[in-house]
């Protein structure tokens, strides 16, 4: 069976991202071909799409079943927990890339997922961005529903993106919640949505409430990280859980940042009373 | 009734360290007055000392009974959560204060601290710190049990200092963990209990276990915080939480940070198999 020759891959961790893309991907007239990561993604998540199982440690069974799909563009999508290394189904090919993996890893995520994107160039695979895989998934600049930012959420939003960043130039996370000048949360490893379920624990003092929102969520691409994978989402989930903490709003970085489901995301943010904006980094200035 | 003139006063927030200053100071041959917050500081605790309770709102109650007590030096101690203003009971005097602290408190935790110190001192009262009111407090540098960090500890506390000395320099909190270069959670409002607790509950091939402990907590000053108010502290629930964790050690500020119950602490440590030390921020630089 011959495949098409401009099949996208779509190397799938988990949650909504790898099958917005597929789907937008296939709205723009291409074929799509999902590697699914084990324990990552769900398989009835995947069965919409041409798919295959595969561990993080199987690379010669990978990019054995990308090639035979015709894949010669592939996109990282999705969250990818580390593994615990010692317990990976590895093959020959995987065995040959780990040490140096592993080596990526314990300098950071960044590193790590550099480190993943060599390894599928070095075989003549070519790594796009989210942004060329899927262009309608990019943040826009400026507010995507109808709810509109105050002065008082600029001022939170300023010192979340500085905060946010500064996290990011640590690779240490890409996320911040900031209320009336307080840092209520910052985001590692325990990524954004345990972050927001955090806050909506915290004192009500702290915080605002359905009823009186206050404070904001940002989340910024790190300064200088790989820019065609691990970009900060925001979708459904993260809209309802920043609502539940309290919070006035989202803003995601414009033109770097994903937004999954662009026009559910508005409808929920608005029903909710939240804004969502794409922000440009550039409009605020760190000191 | 005539009060000893070198009373000092305590005013205490919630948790063990202004019970352990209380101690610590009676112990040195000082009379204590411990003014415990109302909702912070369990009756039950402070039962032992002569005390008496006020709103944080009750700013002339608070001074009058200071007052009467005999203090000239007060030590602020123990943990306080931000109240919600609009329902604090206040007194004359408090309301007075009330705009000043509010306007402080929205420019992070440092300046609400500091607007409080430099209240207490405009009323005649000599604001000290808990270095100055009970020295035996004062972290040591060097380990404090037997057991000993190895230079892989070491390379995660370099990199974890960084990380808290750079949340402190944006006044978001005091502590991170780092396991094996990665940075797993740092402390924002939710304080340190509840992100050694978040560490608990990262997937297992990030962290380590009771068999492996791998990873430290790391808490420091903030650089440029009032060192007389909110210094890093260290107690048995902490050495408690961080094995729980599966760290491997905890590293605090030395000539900084506060120990209590340091030999209970170092014991359960030991127990444990944790190491627990006082680092100096110098031999850290930062680039």
């Amino acid at each position: 069976m011959a495949a098409p020759a401009n099949t996208l891959g779509i190397i799938a961790g988990g949650g909504e991202l790898p099958l917005a893309l597929a789907r937008a991907a296939r709205a723009d007239g291409r074929t799509v071909f999902v590697l699914a990561l084990d324990g990552m993604a769900s398989a009835a998540d995947v069965a919409a799409f041409p798919h295959a199982f595969a561990s993080l440690g199987e690379l010669g069974k990978a990019l054995k079943l990308l090639k035979e799909a015709g894949c010669v563009e592939v996109t990282l999508a999705g969250k990818v927990a580390r593994p615990e290394f010692s317990k990976l189904k590895v093959d020959a090919k995987g065995a040959w890339a780990l040490p140096k993996i592993v080596a990526a890893a314990l300098k950071g995520d960044d590193a790590l997922l550099r480190s993943l994107v060599g390894i599928f160039e070095k075989e003549g695979l070519r790594v796009v961005g989210s942004k060329d895989a899927a262009a309608g998934l990019v943040a826009p600049f400026g507010p995507l529903g109808a709810v509109k930012s105050s002065p008082e959420h600029e001022a939170d939003i300023r010192q979340a993106v500085k905060v946010a960043l500064t996290m990011g130039d640590l690779d240490i996370g890409q996320a911040a919640v900031v209320c009336e000048g307080l840092v209520l949360a910052v985001e590692a490893a325990e990524g954004t949505d345990a972050m927001l379920q955090r806050v909506a624990g915290l004192p009500a003092a702290l915080r605002g409430t359905s009823e009186n929102r206050k404070g904001v969520l940002v989340k910024a691409a790190k300064p200088n990280q790989e820019r065609r994978v691990d970009l900060p989402v925001v979708g459904i989930r993260t809209v309802e859980l920043a609502a539940a903490a309290g919070l006035a709003g989202i803003a995601v970085e414009g033109g770097a940042g994903l937004i999954v489901n662009r026009a559910r995301v508005a409808e929920e943010a608005d029903r909710r009373g939240l804004f969502v904006i794409g922000f440009a980094p550039q409009d605020y200035a760190r000191d």
